[in-house]
Formats: structure tokens, sequence, C-alpha cells
């Protein structure tokens, strides 16, 4: 007796384990689930199970990847999906794993529909994309990319604990982590099916979207030196305020990203001092981020920050001084693979909406290996990393479909 | 024999007494002198001695002000004079105590010219105007003016020692201070002589120059609640950034003393939650001051703050809330004391400008007894609070000068 697909309702079914993997956490709201933690390994037994179910073998990786394999045929390449099971502090129970959890349906959906793929398939759970135990992140996707740099290893957490010796601790063996780069000529790409972390979709009323591309950022140290005094006796006219120059920054990084579209830009931190009520700021020091996906108009900007930073200086005395921090290129996403995910959210009736993502994902690391695409889906409120996080099972379910259907069509990628 | 005053260069006599003060400090660059330590009772020590030497008779209130008295004819009034003798942490050697060591002088100067007042006087060196070592300032001064609170008693000092215990460790007896205060009827009048702490007169090339107002204070706290969000997630369009709204108004509040004569405005503290460099800040709470000679121009300031705060809420969605949270009316110096400090200065080749001060001082507190004025004196680079504060003999000398030529016309006021 066959079942009949139609009564399995996928989205309930997502709903249901990403519950269930919620529980997996530490003490305190929402989800703590951290990598090489006891709470990953319960995370991992059950996905095991229902990789298992779906018809993959398992297996676990030196870097802590699980990764169940759908076996194609002999000497086809292999098609990869997946996201990371670790959240943040009492983060939220979607984030990252509702991207191991979908795509694992949308095989297990083509299992009861009896289709076969042409190729093989991996559905990757990373052990860490969030880096919040260790200073550093994506060592499973850089692996397997061999972008990972063994020096890491010695990196500690909160309780002196290597990163190295955590590996270790789980089970893994942490010098083989080098083997697990795989050759580009086997791989045809990898897509990753995230929350939005953003409020686009739900303004669109759509409950998926396609990214356009992962979006480079930079960062940059604003150093503002200025001159203190009392705040009574020291004259307004030749007064050197720190604080004051760094509003005028404040205010265009503002502006730039207001009239720019496909730009984002804040300055997100800020301290001063002497910080008292009673006298003149002296030294402003705060950050300014730049993100788009567009990496010409994220280097324009971070050019007309140093520009605009030194005619404040000229304006009024100050010395000003802005130091690029930090930079990551933009990771665009395949369009051939884009064109096939809009296809498929076509024909379920959506509109196929395009977005940025301002985040940054394992597919940007896994973007050294192969072509990557995306699949955001709807989350409320456009919030993350916070206990409230949701996603809703319709929304889901619509995902689910769409990843079935993309992976029938994927065989014209290769 | 009769010496020969023109051979003592007063201004040399204010310099090695204040030197020598200056070594009454804990250790630690500058002069830390707090109320009520053995610094304290090592200054009185020489304050008396130079009292003394000036034919003054010298006595200890209860609030720890030293007092040295010049007996006028039989029911004449007093006239006051003086300063406070503490310092702030690591701060200079002038700021205080140039201010009852300069008047001594004064005296010393009339009675080496047998000129005789036709009033009493009083120098008066006061405990405590800075505030450092207790969460409370000017107890002496308002002790005078009958304004002194008895409940600061109970207040405490980081080593948790209560300001009734420092009193009465002091050798006082702080039950009897709401005795210390004095009938306006037996006052002429009060004249502080302190240096400048700002730019002006070493900008306008004066030795001296005439308060003619402690400028009123008012202090708002700001709350500017917005929303946060991922910097690379959440769009521009839409954000409630609560630093992009602080920026507005420090622009505003800054503007606000510039276009504004006799308006100081500063912005000086300010923190903001979360603080990361990739979130958008959803709190910043700060402070803005105003400080005016005109009361009506500072209270303008305070509500164009409420309207303008009011006016970036309406436009940017933020919530923003302003209180204020202190205010002190200004003390405006007696017109006729003015006008006799002006002559004096100008029978010495100054040009006797006026200026207000920003900061208060133990004048402020003695408003509520009797007329006030204030004799400012050039301070290096406008420097005070540090160990580089200065003031020059020659200008110290002109000060004595003047302090001596203005008492012989005060006559003119009762």
């Amino acid at each position: 007796m066959t079942r009949n697909v139609l009564l399995i309702d996928w989205g309930r079914r997502a709903e249901k384990l990403l519950k269930e993997l919620s529980t997996y956490t530490e003490k305190g709201p929402g989800v703590t689930r951290l990598p090489f933690s006891p709470e990953h390994k319960q995370a991992l037994a059950l996905l095991q199970k229902v990789m298992l179910n779906a018809g993959l073998s398992v297996s676990l990786d030196n870097a802590g990847t699980l990764i169940g394999r759908l076996e194609g045929p002999p000497d086809s390449k292999t098609f990869m999906m997946g996201s990371h099971q670790d959240s943040v502090r009492q983060g939220g129970g979607y984030d990252g794993i509702m991207g191991v959890i979908l795509p694992i349906m949308a095989l297990e959906k083509l299992k009861e529909e009896s289709y076969k793929l042409p190729f093989s398939v991996e559905i990757l759970a990373f052990a860490d994309e969030e880096g919040v135990r260790f200073p550093t992140a994506l060592i499973g996707s850089r692996a397997l990319a061999g972008t990972y740099d063994s020096s890491v290893l010695s990196m500690v957490d909160s309780d002196g604990i290597s990163l190295k010796q955590a590996l270790t601790q789980f089970g893994l063996r942490p010098d083989q982590i080098s083997h697990i780069k795989r050759s580009p000529n086997d791989i045809i790409g990898f897509l990753e099916t995230h929350i939005e972390q953003g409020p686009i979709l739900e303004e669109s009323d759509e409950a998926v979207g396609v990214v356009t591309a992962i979006c480079g950022i930079e960062r940059h140290q604003i150093v503002i030196k200025g001159e203190t005094g009392h705040a009574g006796t020291l004259p307004m006219s030749g007064r050197r305020d720190a604080l004051v120059g760094a509003a005028s920054i404040i205010t265009e990084v503002n502006r730039m990203g207001q009239e720019e579209t496909d730009l984002r830009s804040t300055v997100g931190s800020l301290s001063l001092e002497p910080n008292v009520v009673n006298a003149v700021p002296r030294e402003v020091r705060m950050t300014a981020e730049f993100r788009s996906p567009n990496d010409d108009k994220r280097q324009s900007a971070g050019e007309h920050l140093h520009d605009f930073a030194k005619k404040i200086a000229a304006g009024t005395g100050l010395n000003i001084s802005c130091s690029l921090t930090y930079e990551q290129m933009a990771q665009p996403c395949d369009k051939t693979m884009s064109v096939i995910l809009e296809k498929s959210i076509l024909s379920f009736g959506g509109r196929a909406i395009s977005l940025p993502s301002g985040a940054t994902h394992d597919a940007s690391a896994i973007a050294d290996l192969c072509p990557i695409s995306m699949l955001f889906v709807r989350c409320r409120d456009g919030v993350s990393h916070k206990p409230e996080e949701f996603a809703s099972s319709d929304d889901m379910g619509m995902a689910i479909s769409v990843l079935a259907t993309f992976l029938k069509q994927v065989q014209n990628l290769s």
C-alpha cells in the first residue's frame, strides 16, 4: 500500500522537528546551542535519525559537520544543501537549523514521490556559524572549501577550553580537518535555506524569496580627537568638541545609506571621554559599517566616509582618523540556480522576489568551492537571534516544495 | 624705620605662599587637598600664620571656614572676601586658594600703607567648594548665608566616613553649624577672586577682569528609544536608529550655543545600547547642559531643546524624552561693586573687561546673604583642575593692587 503524499503536511513536520531541536539548549530563554556541546550532540542524534528516515547515509566529518548523503548514479556529481546547527546565546529555533531540516524534508518528499535525482545530494549541518563560543566561525564550511586555517585551533572559549580540545572531546580529530576539502570538479553547487532576518518578505507578503548576493562588508574605526574643557567656562567659539564632530559623521553615514539603494550604513558603537555632564568631550571612538551586494558601491561609501571625515576635520580643527579594520567581498549568488529557484517559486504562486542578504552565511565560505544560491524564508517581524524568532509552518511547507521542485531542475546546471 | 612698600613685590609673595600651600597635598601629580584632611589642616596652619602677619585675628568656624578678621571702627559693618582652600583630585595650586591669599596680601598692603578702612574685613577660606570628597559642596558659604541643610551630614566619602564624622574628627562641632548664619544687616558685600578657568582674559591680553554674573545652569537627561536590528539585514528605510536621532540633537545643541551670545551648550555624556559594530542602536541616554548669565536665554534654550526633540521624534518615529534634572539660577554681580572694580583696574592700566563666570563659586551661595562681586585672574591656556593650572605672579600682583584700591572705595557702598 502506497502512502498518499498529499496527506503529509511537510511544513508541520518541519515545525515539529524544529520544536524538538529547540529543546536541545542550555538553560535560559530561547535556544542556546553552542558548537561541540552536549546540546550539539543531542541535535546531531535527532538529525541523524531524520536523515536516515529520508534514505540518506549519515557521517560526521572531523570539523563536526553532519553529512546526510543521498547517493546518485555512479560517477555523478554532488549537489550540496544545508546550514548550521548552532545558535547565538538566547537565540531562536530557526536561524541555521531550519536550513538543515527543510532540505531533508524536500528529499523525503522526493522519496515519497519515488523521484530519482540524476546526481548525489548531501545535506550538511555545520557545527558553527555564529562564532559565539570561539572567536572564529564557519569552520565546517571553510574546511569543505579548503580555506580552513589550522591556527584557529588554539583559540579558547570563555572557560579556557581550546577549539582543539573541544573538537577532540567531541570525538573528532582536528589534525584531519585539512582532508575534508572537496574538489570543485565533484560539486555541482550549494543551496542554503535561511530565515531572512529582516522585514522585506513580510512587508511584501511573500513566504520565500531568492537571494541575489551575500553583501560585502567593510568596517571602519573612527577616532576623533578634540579638546576638553569645563562646559561652563570654555567659550563656544573655538571649541573642538569631539562629539559634535561625531554627530556630523553619524548623520552623514545614515544619509548615505538612506540615499543610495543597495547600501546599508550604520554607526553601531561609540564611546567618549571624559563622558561627564559638565565637560566638553575630548575624544570619541566609533565604528562605521557599510554593507552592499555591490562591492563598488560599498567601497565608494568607505572612500566618501574618509573624504567627509577630512572635510569635518578641516572645518572644526578636530583630529579625525578613519581606518578600514575589516573587509569582506560580496558573494553573488549563481544566476542559473537563482532562475531555477524563481521558476520554482512562481510555480507555487509566489512572486519570486529577489533580495540581498545583509548577513553572512555558510554559503559565503562555500562560495570558494562552488556556485552558491540561497532561499530566504519570511520570519515574523524580521526578528532573529532572539527567542521570539519564528517562521510559520505554511511558509516552511512552501519552502520545502520549492526546494523539491528546484532539485528536479538542477540537472540543467551540470 | 619704616619699610618701603614699593620694595615689596606682592605678586611674588603670593606665588611663594601658593607654592608652599601646593605642597600640602596627597601623593600624586598636582594638588589633591580634600576638605577635613591632614592636608587641609596643614593649609590652615600656614593661612593662619599669614593672616596673623597681616594683622588679622583668626578663628575657625564649625563648618571648617578659616576666618581672618580685620576689626574696623566700633559698630561698623563687615566686608567679606575669600574663596575655598580645597582642590579637585590632581588639580592645581591656584583654583580657590589663590582667592584666599590675594585679599590677605591686599590687606597687608593697606597695613604697610597704614591705611585704615572705615569697616571691618573678613577673609574667608572655605573648606569645601569642589564637592570631590562628599557628594555635596559649599558647606561653609551656605552656613554663612543660612542656606545650609543639615541632612548633608550623613553623606559619606569613598571610605565610608560621614561628613559628620569628618567634621568631628577635624575638631569641629557639626551640631553648631546652624549658628554660623550671618545677618544681612551686618554684611556690606562679598568679593571673590578666582582664576578665570577659561581663555577670555588670555585672548584679550588682560591680567584681570570683572565678572558680570555667575551663570545659571540647567541640565537635561535625554533618553532616545528606537529599535535595534542587524546592521546588515535591517533595511535603511524604516530604521529607528537612536544614535541618528541623538546626532541631530547634539548638532542642534551645539548650534544653539554657537549662534546665541551668552549661552554655553554642551552634550557631555552619552551612552548607547547595544553598542556593537553590527547592530542598529536601540537606545541612547545623554545629557545636555545650558549655562548663561541670562536666565531667560537659558530657559528659552531648554524649551527649544524640548521642542526640537519633539520634532525629531515626530520625524523619525523615535521615542524621545527630555527631562530637566537640575536648575540653578544665575547670580548677577552687584553693579556698584563691579563699577568700583572696573575703576580700580582702569587706574592700573587695565581695560577692565567684563565676562560671565561659567563655573559656580562660593559667591553663588553667599549671594543669598549679601551683594556679591568677582574678580577673575588670567590663567595660562585657560586651564584649571589640572596640575598645569597657572597664574603669573605679575597678574596676581595686579590683582592685589586692584583689590587694595577696591577696598579703599568700598565705603561708597554702605
